[in-house]
């Protein structure tokens, strides 16, 4: 069922939303045409252990050992380690499943080994059996930082899973974005795409990293080619975490088109979901499709979709 | 069941055979007059964590939550983490369990706070419901190495766990042992104690790292007092482990006397076993009990019996 294409897809990604669409295209491309760029700004270390959550939720998705009622973590994962950590009276506020923790156990004895975080992408694909490139978007920590009204600044996962991010946001900082360096891996990417489409994850947090590295968006906007995002904002809602109350908290309505704002001239195209029809415009580079994924066969619809119109562009 | 003794006794111990004259003085003790000093020298860093097999071993051990059937490790632990690291790909030849990963996972956070290894110590102990002081033999490293006929030099985790102490042994570095500083801990210790016994682990693995520590040998000979060893070798075995197999690599006859002989001016009384009554010396300063230690009566058998040679001194 390989779409037959000449086109070379680089898929920006965060977590959960950016994985479903990843496991759609996944399913009709061969994996030669495709190579997915994963957001880093969430990355931290917690108890001695280098985690990088979006990359594994990617992994595990791609892998198909990825908890499904859930979208991350693994499946039928025990917490044996996290209640001992709880029963010595630790705060452990991080998910950390026994399965997952062998995850981050390989990662950073590699990373201590002198690895890159690259290689050990690469390094738990290939173990996953996932055959086509998944990268991790520098090799440098961009870290996330978010400013509440609430707590001041936090690290990304203090604001995102210790407050279930319940605080109001007052600002963003994508620490090291201006010098982070690409990593080999990401510089060829975006020289071999002939399209880049940026899932509908959530832009201030999972893709905003990216592209606030300057090297990465000279790199991007320096080749002519279709740049679209796929709207993470459907009706006024976001599908899953925090995207329309973070607009909210920066001043945007949460709508579609303040999303395309928001990404402006890094992107030369852009997908509506079909519900809402009322607010696309109806030109050659906008396009409505249902963005939704709600089982597997939407999210192989939805890349097929996007697709089929990159290929008319 | 507490000793009337106004005996201060520091043990110094290994791991599993340590931990069992660790247990039967803690039944008998009150938990201010038994302090434990740990050997540190099997200490190791394994996928980003630091591990301390002797330091678990006891603590496990005082709080009852030890693997009885090993005499290390957590009871009824499981081991998903290490079998998904098996799965992906990885050599893991060091046994974690899942319970026991949360104790690696705690020091390590803390380690990298800046605590001290004492602290950490204190820290477990006290989370472990054990009253009486444990403690690492120094917070500085003093890792101890291993020259093998077949492989040269090894860590002491390779030597000990990868190739099952199956190598033979050439000789033994203690790395560092010549500048580690005494923790205020062990300080305090040696300066409080009116006895100090020397459990039945290994002399080579388990108590020469301690005694090598120029520091940690100074403070011991500075004072007047009863400092005895238990032998590990009975009837020419070891109860457990290398001990036999690598004295008589070392050139020497597994004999209580060669273990004596070993300790040398360091120790000025020493513990046969009973079965040893043809080659035990008669003098005050040789005693001779049943140190087996083959259930939970036995340890506190022996430990009643030292307490008592002790009190005569």
């Amino acid at each position: 069922m390989a779409l037959n294409t000449e086109q070379n897809i680089l898929l920006l990604v965060g977590g959960v939303g950016g994985a479903k669409l990843a496991l759609g295209m996944q399913a009709i491309l061969p994996p030669e045409r495709l190579r997915i760029v994963v957001n880093t700004g969430d990355d931290f270390w917690h108890y001695g252990l280098k985690i990088c959550p979006d990359l594994d939720t990617v992994l595990y998705t791609l892998s198909g050992r990825v908890e499904r009622s859930q979208g991350w973590g693994v499946a039928n994962d025990s917490t044996t380690a996290l209640e001992a950590l709880r029963a010595y009276g630790e705060d452990a506020w991080f998910r950390l499943g026994d399965k997952d923790i062998a995850t981050h156990l390989l990662r950073t004895d590699r990373l201590r080994r002198g690895w890159t975080l690259s290689q050990v992408a690469a390094h738990l694909a290939a173990q996953m059996g996932i055959s086509l490139q998944v990268m991790p978007m520098s090799d440098d920590d961009v870290p996330t930082l978010v400013e509440t009204v609430e707590h001041g600044w936090l690290e990304f996962q203090e604001y995102f899973v210790r407050y279930r991010w319940q605080p109001t946001l007052r600002s963003l900082r994508y620490q090291g974005a201006e010098t982070a360096r690409l990593s080999q891996a990401v510089a060829e990417a975006l020289a071999w795409a002939s399209a880049v489409v940026i899932a509908p994850s959530n832009p201030w947090l999972s893709i905003a990293p990216m592209l606030h590295m300057t090297a990465f968006r000279q790199a991007l906007l320096a080749r002519e080619l279709p740049r679209v995002a796929v709207t993470p904002i459907v009706q006024g809602q976001a599908i899953k975490g925090p995207t329309a109350k973070l607009m909210r908290e920066l001043g945007l309505e949460p709508s579609p088109q303040a999303v395309r704002d928001y990404y402006g001239a890094l992107i030369n195209g852009f997908v509506y979901d079909l519900r809402d029809a009322q607010v696309q415009p109806h030109d050659k580079r906008s396009a409505a499709f249902d963005t939704m994924m709600v089982d597997n066969n939407a999210k192989v619809r939805l890349a097929q979709d996007i697709l089929s119109w990159l290929a008319e562009w």
